[in-house]
Formats: C-alpha cells, structure tokens, sequence
C-alpha cells in the first residue's frame, strides 16, 4: 500500500503516519518526491487495512499496490482448482454443460426436462427450488419439495444437480440434496452466507452480482475460502449497463481476467445475461472459446409453459443440436465436456 | 400490458396467446394495426404476470402498462406515510437528521458520538453492530454486544436508533433494541430478510441497492408491506457508475421521481454516496431541497480513530455547524427537524 | 407507435391527441381499455415523430412500436451487405483481418508493420493520421504525412488502407488516400461528419459510442445511409462500465443482436475494448464465433516504442501465430479471411 | 507518476525503465521495497506521459500522482474565474439563469419565449439553431436563420445569447451572433472544434459528455483553454447510468467536485438531465445550493408545440414563478442571480 501525501503535508504529519502504521506493527518507508511525498506501507495486509489511512491529515491517497484477496489468487495457489462431483469434473481440462430449466414446476416437468439433458450430454442439472424473484407476487419455487424433485432427477439420470440457496436457515436442507450449491446474483455480498456455505464440505458456484467488479466476486470467494471450503466456483451473468436490447451486458472480458487472477473455475450464464434465447448459442460458444470452464444454460420441455424465464430458456428439443455445438467448440480449444 | 405481436404473426398465433389470457381468467383485446397487431391483457395483474407471453410463438415484446407494484404506489395511497418512533416523527413535514459512526466500536466511542449527535439537534442515532465488509478480514462488527451499547445511548440521550440487520436468524435479537430496522444496500434483493421484517411491528429502513432501479427499490418496499408492515421508509445512497470522482454516484433525481410514484419517506445517505467528507454538507442541502424526508450521516469522535469508513465520516466537532445549516434549509423548504 | 393515455384522462384530452395526428396527416386509432385508454398512432414515421405527444396533457407514455432506423434494418434489406474495396471482400462469408498501430509514426516504422501484417496474412492496414487524444498534450498525429506514409504501405503491401477521419474539413485529403474512412468512437454521434461521409463513394466504418445504444449505432449508420452510401460498417469496441478490470467492457452480445437488426457488417475491436495485450486473443476468438465479420486490431513491431496504445498492441513477432489461429476458428464458423 | 513493478520484474527491467525515463530528460527515483519495487518518476509531465512505460517488460501498473490537466486546475489558479458578456457575469457570486426553448423555431416562438424569459427575470437567453439530433428524420434547427433571429430577440431584450456550434466550418458564422458559444454533449470530445473556439476570443460552455468522467471534461477544457481561450465554462447534464426512470442521471456531485479541482464556473442543465418537466424544479433547487454556478433551463411558449424537447420544458407562464424561487434560493446561499 502506498500513501501519497498532499503536495503541502509538514513533517509532523509524515511523522504521524509512519507512527501510526508502526502502532499495528508495521513500518512506513517515506519517499521524498519532487511534488509529493509517498510512505510504502509494509507489514501485515489486514493490520494496515484495519487504519482509515485516508483521513488522516496531510493524506492524498492511498493506493494500494497488493490485491487484497489471498486464498482466492493465482499467486498463492498457480494451479488450476479442479472440482469434482459424483464422478463429474469441472475445471482445467473438464468443461461442464450445466442444463435445466430456471425453476423446479412439477416432477412431470423436471424430470422430463432432466431426461432431456441427459440424453442430449448434458455433464449436470440445475434448477432452482427456492427462486429469487423481483416481485412478491411472482412465483417463489416449490422450497423443499422442489429439492425431492431435483433428487429424484439424479436418481434417474445419474447426473449431478447444481441448485440455489437463499437464505442461512435453509442450509441443512439444501445439503441434503444439492451436488453443488448455488449462491445467486442478488447474494453475492450476503456475506452470512458466504461464511455458511464456507464451513460445509460442498462445492459452491458463486454467481456475480449485476453490479459487482471482479475483484469483488473474488472478494466473495474469499469468504468462503477463508471459512475452509476451497470448491469455489465463479460465474459470469452479465452486469448492468445502459445498453437495453439485452436483460444484461455478458461481460465476456470476465473470463480471461478472472482465469489470470484466479485459480478458481469460472463458468457463464448465457441464459440470464442475454435474456433472449437466440443469443444463448452466439454468446455460449464465444465462451467456450474464451475460456470458460463451463457453461450454466436453461432448457425448458416446452418454455411456453415455463413459470419462469420461459423467454431466455432454449427448447429441450433445441439443446440436443446446441449441446452437440458445445462440444465440437470444448474439443477446439483443446478439453472435453465432463 | 400489450402484447405487441411480430409483424408476420399469423391468426393461429394471436388466437393463441388469447386463449392462454383466458386459462388465467384475463381477456384479451385485440387491435389489428397497420403494421402489427396489439393485444391488450385485461385482468388480474398477477395470473398475466405468471404467463410466459414473451416466449409465445408470433410475439415480439411486452408493453407494461400499470406499476408492478400496488401497496407502495401513491395511486393506491395518495397520503404521504408518516413514520413514527420514540416521539420522533419522519415523513410530511418532519424531517429526520440521523447521525452517528459507521459501526459501534466501543461503549466509549459509541456514547461520545450519541451525546455530541443530541447537543447538536439530532433526531435519531445511527451505528452498525453487523457489518457488511467487502473483505472478510475487515472488521465486522461487536455483535448484539454493540446492540446493547446502542441502547445504553438510547437510554442517555432519548433518541431513537437505527441499526442494520443482515440474517433473518438475527431478527429476534435486533427486535429486542433497534428502533428502526435498517436493511443494507447489498441486501435490498434479499427476499427472505424483507419478508421476515415484514412481519414485525418496526419501522424498516430500505437503502437503496447500489445497482437498483427506483422500481426495484420499490418492489423490495413491497415484500415488506405485502407482509403487513406498513412502516417503510426509502433511503437513496448513490449508485454505480463509470464515474470515479466520488465513491457511488448520488442519484438526486430518484428523491423527487420516488416522491412521485410513491407515499413512502425518502432518504438520503450523503456519507456512502460520495465516500468523501467534504460532499456530505453540498449533497445533504441538495437533498434537502430536492425533497428528502430526512438525512444518515456518518459522524465520528475522532474519524481518524474510526475502524470504517473514516474518511466520510464528519468529525463530531464539525457536526454541530452542520446540523445548524441543515435545520436552516429544512426550514426554508417549510418543514422542521424532528 | 402507441400513447397511453393516464388513467384520468378525460374524452377532451383523447380527442386532441387524435387531431394532433390527423393535422400531420396520420390517424389515431383509440382502444379504450379496462385501465387505460390508449391510442395507435399510424401513418407516416417522421410526420408522427415530429409531435411532442408526451408533452400533452393527459398522456402517459409514448411506446414505440417500429424502429426508428430504416435503411439501416434487415427488415427492409434481409441480404447481408458485403462491403468490397480494392479485391477484399467484408461481409457474408468474407471474414476481414484488419491490423496495424495506433497511429502512423513515421515511414519505417509502418512499413515496417505493414509488411510483418501482409506477411501474416491481414486483409487490410489500420493506422491514424489523425488521433483523436483526451489530452491536449499528447501526441495528436503526423496528419496528411501520415496519410502519405499509409498509401506507400499500401502501394508495397497491396492491402487497402482504413484510417480515420475527424473533421468534415478533411473529407477530400482523406478521400485522396483512404480505401476505408472511420469514424470514431468519440464522432459517432458527430452528425455532420456523418453527413459528409454519406455523400461520397467510399466505404464507412462507424465504431459505436463508448456509451451508444445499439440503436443508437444503427441511427448513426442512417445518417451516412440515408445521404446515398450504403457500404457501411460498425464496429463494436467495448463499452464504458463501472467495471475497471478492463479499460472498456466489449459487448459481445452487440455482435448477435445488430446482425439480426442490420445487413450491415459488424467488426471488433479487441485492443481498445479490453486496453490490454493479453485480452486480445481471447476476445478475438470469442468474437469470430459470435460472428463478427472482422476483427480490427493493434500491431506494432515494437510496442514499447509506440507513440500509443503500446500496453494495447500486439507485438508484430505475435501477430504470424494469432493471424492463424483467427483463421483457424474463421473457418470453423464456415467463412474465410479474405 | 508512480511506477509499480511486478513481483518478479529484474534489476534488467528495473534498469531498462529508468534509461527510458531518463532518454526524454526525466528521473527515475528507485524504491525497493519488501514485495515489489516502485519507481517515482519525476520530470515533465507531457515528456513522461509520452512514454508507454505500461508496455515495458517488468511493469505492473502506472499509477498517476498528478492531474492530467493543468490550466483547468484551481491548484495553478486558485481564484473563481468569472465569465463577463455584455454585462452580465457568471461566477464567483453572480448567478446565471440561462432559458428559453430547446430549439428555434420561427421569428414569434423565439420572440415570446425571449420577451418572456426577460420578464421574469432571466440572465441570458439560450436556443438551438444547429440542432444535433439522434435521428437524421428529426428537425435538424434552421441554421443562420435561426441565428438571426436569436440575434433580434437580443437586441430586443437586452440579454446575451447562448447557442451551440457543431462544426468547425460553422465557427465564423456563429461568432457573428453568439455571445456565449456552446459545445454540445455529443461534441465533448470533438477535439478539433474544441481547438477552434480556443483561438476565439468568446465564452466557451462545455457540455458534459453523457459518458465523460470528470476529469474528460476537465482536458476538454484544457484543450480550450491551451489554445489562449480562458474564458470557459463547464455544464453537468446528466450521464448515462442503468437507470430509467430519468432520461439521465443528474451527477449533482460533479458540482462541488469540479469547484473543487478547478476554478472554471459550473452550470447544471437540468432540462435534458431529467428529460421531465416535473424533475425541473427539484433538480434546479438542488444544483443550486450543491454550489452550481448557474442554470441552462428550457423554456417555450408553448411546449405542447415544440418541435423538440417538449416534455422537459417549462412553459414560459410556470417560468416566472420558477424564477423566483431559483432567485431565493440563491440568495439562500449569498450570492445573487445576474
């Protein structure tokens, strides 16, 4: 971290800087400039944080030169983070096709749809039983119900079923049929559960907050990181913009940044960002290429019907041809689906 | 809502998004055009909104024509809501001047603030016991025991405290001192924590998420009110931009455009806005002007001291002149400080 | 188009919305609703556009029906336009590599990039003459030397030259050496500009706004249509965000959606979206996929001398193997480098 | 201008940055320090910008220490810079109120609107003659004549002229009627008109680009300013955000953070802003006492009638009511309306 004095800061208030960093035990290294002073703060990175540097008279700004996660970096951990589930992988060579519809409706529905998947290669199922919704008076999922559906499906189909948390008091339920937990847009800075899902041996698929920077979505996985689960998951949804002939903007750039910050995989939503299912195709292959390790996409036995998301969901007779895609554009880049 | 069907829709498609208008007991009117053909959706607001109209074959978009919210509309409610608490009143043409530090860091710190906030004619006290860091290794916040040095404040200076819940599995416990409930930015889309305080008999203060449309700010209000709490009040707080100059951009526009569409108290946050000490006095009279019912302002004993957000907290001493300016401009718009 | 009328708006108020159609020769069709009253405005575009119908009393919103480009819209011109000059072909399944610096800097430098791109296979050169700079100190181009400099590249390399223009002042010395004239970034919505380039014969390549709709881009495309040239060309290259990760954050879904909107080819611009080497192959590939028709990107022989962008550019010695690998996924979607 | 090199850069790279600092007469002022090693450098700011020290091997980040912008900045003039046109001054404690319509359109709405604004009390009258609009089928203004006729309401009422150039071949015609030259949103960054009216010797308003930063719109300035042009003047208007219940988002921090870094004078357009009448009035009570130092707000006749902008401006009749609230309001904060 480095602090950058004001053009007029005195001595003494030089002085009461480099003390106080040295009152949490670390040392401040002063560079006299031509225009500006600048003190190099050296020492523990939280102890430093813990200072409101920037309000102390005399100070400019503070600009820090370490990112401030650790557990989350490619520089403490090069390797790729490679996540595995009932016999499926995601990351590094393995590439996962994650289908399904938005929302558990009915057992007919899900199963169908689950078949559907399966048979097309998909690698895993979603579906949400406990739905985030902007409007209280829209449809808020089956709950538990729902989940007994989702595990019916993997009966069936062997596939591993990734699905949505929401709130803390649901944990143990979820545990008990979730593959991999998903924590959603809206969630990402719920940091209580962040820290819950960190102390449960369960991989976790964190989704970006519509307005969150990547080093925030990073910041999230270091909340559940720090807590002892290190099967965290990353995925790009889209962010808010201006721009309106989309639900949201695929923040493609996302992918690579995140695969050079981080070793963790990092997956794409098509669906919800672009919100219109004839950019799912364009928008998944451009990821595939790009990087990603995944892909997250809702598929619907008839979206017509659908309860939710019915206009963003491809057809799952429209997914046999999409999956088979997908896979042509996996092997390009040199991996496999899962 | 109108159903604007695509240009080349044929007869069996308009017959048929008709026919699905009326499995949910609505009517469809249909106006041929010149171009295209419109169909008008009478009925029950919430059975159309659960139909997937936009995934129906022939159909080009959706036109909402009525809010898609109903408690927090000043259509259904013209009156201006007052909230009242402890004898303190917020709404109308009482105008609220909540003011105190970021988080409660000790009964010392956290008493000094609270008297020199009531010497200085504020109405209520702020202070957060949890606290929603970014990181995880930042300070989070003493817990129920800053609650209770919260209502050891209360008990000295007689003003009402408002404080920030985060877990549903704390509403019990916040319950037992806060005054008002707040519900932080990066909760504002957490369904479950808006239906749990809903449910309670306490005013909840709603911050505005830092990516929201005034919609959604006003959806979030409507799961609160949907479940019988009808004290809600709206708290602007700056949104996210490509702008860097300050922290967040103050939307002062969503005062008087909130204002309009709905009867609930609006207020402003000028301290997380701009995330600088110097804008607070600009952007709160400016709020004031604009219509804000009331105004959370960071102050601090001693802001270098501060363990969050030192830098746009206003020094106590500074507090006193500004709560001076503030009653004034309150009292040119012809309202008073409560 | 369609006004909604408010809920209160009474016969007198509906009756002279529907004059103020008929005085400019249009009709109002009234479809009096449950709600609302609303009335479909038809006849001629413009004559309609030119009313202030939101400003009279009694009306709601103004919905938009059509949109408000029309040679710019497949609609009316389903064939992809392919853009041809000098043998190389853009558009269909004409894929266009397009490389070379940010600005010419003097005449061994281009040649020099402009062999090392011919070598590797580009379809055409970059370079600015003319350099648009936020800061008035920076370097702002060698100006018709450098043109002069460009047509010798060309004349030795046999690749046609696109370069940009920023002052209707220009128009004929750029005419003198341009085979493809671009507007700006920061001219997209220079109308004059446009104007002018709508009058000769030469094809246009128009980069969206760094906060331009994609509407907002297809009207920019009507102005220079609209005056007589129709070889027009977009390009995205990424778009201003909160995020900071990246110095714009490209589009990528702008690609799907104005190739269903327009006939007119869509470039990227990798190097300036993402302002960062690394991000180049990446987003390039994604683009190819998402089916871009052409890729304009930075080269330079030494990027650590450049005048600008050199943190953007591709070195030359990278840009043989990057050339292959675009055309290897080129072919991929069934087109070719032309 | 900070140099941060990466972890692993070498005491080659490390050398190799400061010989290129040193080759255009700046210093390279070395700090090892415990993780990375930092590089001050030191010498003159456009020489050192020239540099593309971000693409050197060894680099990590460039981290600026000083502003861009010089001759805007209040550290090199620190008192208030005062515009003065016949008679009337705008700055330091002379508030402007600029009004009238959005475009003119004859000789008699023009004239109205002008008697009208003088009569309630207006400093300076504004209108459209060269009309910059999104759609090449919408009124483009009238041009000269458009000019002469503002021209005629001046000499009538005795207030000085406010009106936009969009090209630079328009520079001499529009000096001959100006009195305050306005450059337009869209023109922001049309680096070679700001060049132009830098060699005038007349007042320059400089509106804020929908996507510009602060600091953009403080080098746009510089660019007038750097030609011998001192007299500039800067308008917030509103940028472009996520949000649509405004047609922009009114940035009212940009006020006092410009009067902070720069002496030159700050109007607010709320007109175009809000895009609604309705908004007009907080937003203008607002900018005020946030420190603007004027007002650029639409007025007409009769808005119902306008060609452009109707539904954002004020009738002329609510106009003197309007007036004098803005006249109270700003003495509210002791200066007074011009």
């Amino acid at each position: 971290m480095m602090i950058v004095m004001k053009p007029d800061a005195d001595e003494e208030q030089i002085r009461h800087v480099v003390e106080r960093l040295e009152s949490v035990g670390a040392k401040g290294h002063v560079s006299p400039g031509a225009f500006v002073t600048i003190i190099g703060a050296i020492g523990d990175r939280e102890q430093i944080a813990s200072l409101p540097l920037d309000a102390m008279s005399g100070v400019d700004k503070i600009l820090p030169i370490l990112k401030p996660y650790k557990l989350a970096s490619r520089e403490t951990h090069p390797d790729d983070t490679i996540i595995s589930t009932d016999g499926r992988k995601l990351g590094g060579s393995n590439f996962a096709l994650v289908a399904g519809p938005c929302s558990v409706e009915s057992e007919d529905q899900y199963l169908r749809a689950a078949r559907q998947a399966r048979d097309a290669g998909a690698s895993m199922l979603r579906g949400g039983a406990y739905k985030p919704r902007t409007s209280p008076y829209s449809f808020q999922g089956l709950g538990e119900d729902g989940l007994k559906i989702m595990a019916a499906a993997r009966e069936e189909t062997g596939l591993p079923i990734v699905t949505e948390l929401m709130d803390p008091r649901d944990v143990e339920t979820v545990l008990k049929y979730a593959d991999i937990i998903q924590i959603g847009t809206r969630n990402m800075q719920n940091f209580q559960l962040l820290s819950e899902v960190g102390k449960v041996e369960r991989p976790v698929l964190i989704k970006r907050g519509m307005s969150a920077t990547v080093e925030e979505l990073l910041m999230a996985a270091e909340y559940v990181l720090k807590e002892g689960n290190s099967q965290v998951v990353l995925c790009e949804r889209g962010i808010r913009t201006f721009e309106t002939s989309t639900r949201f903007t695929l923040d493609i750039s996302a992918i690579p940044v995140i695969k050079k910050l981080s070793h963790l995989p990092v997956m794409v939503d098509p669906s919800h960002a672009a919100g219109k299912r004839d950019l799912i195709r364009p928008l998944s292959l451009a990821s595939i290429v790009a990087g990603a390790d995944g892909l997250l996409v809702e598929t619907h036995p008839d979206p017509e019907q659908a309860l939710c998301d019915g206009s963003q969901s491809l057809p799952s007779d429209d997914f046999r041809e999409y999956a088979k895609e997908v896979r042509r554009y996996v092997e390009m880049t040199g991996r496999s689906v899962s």
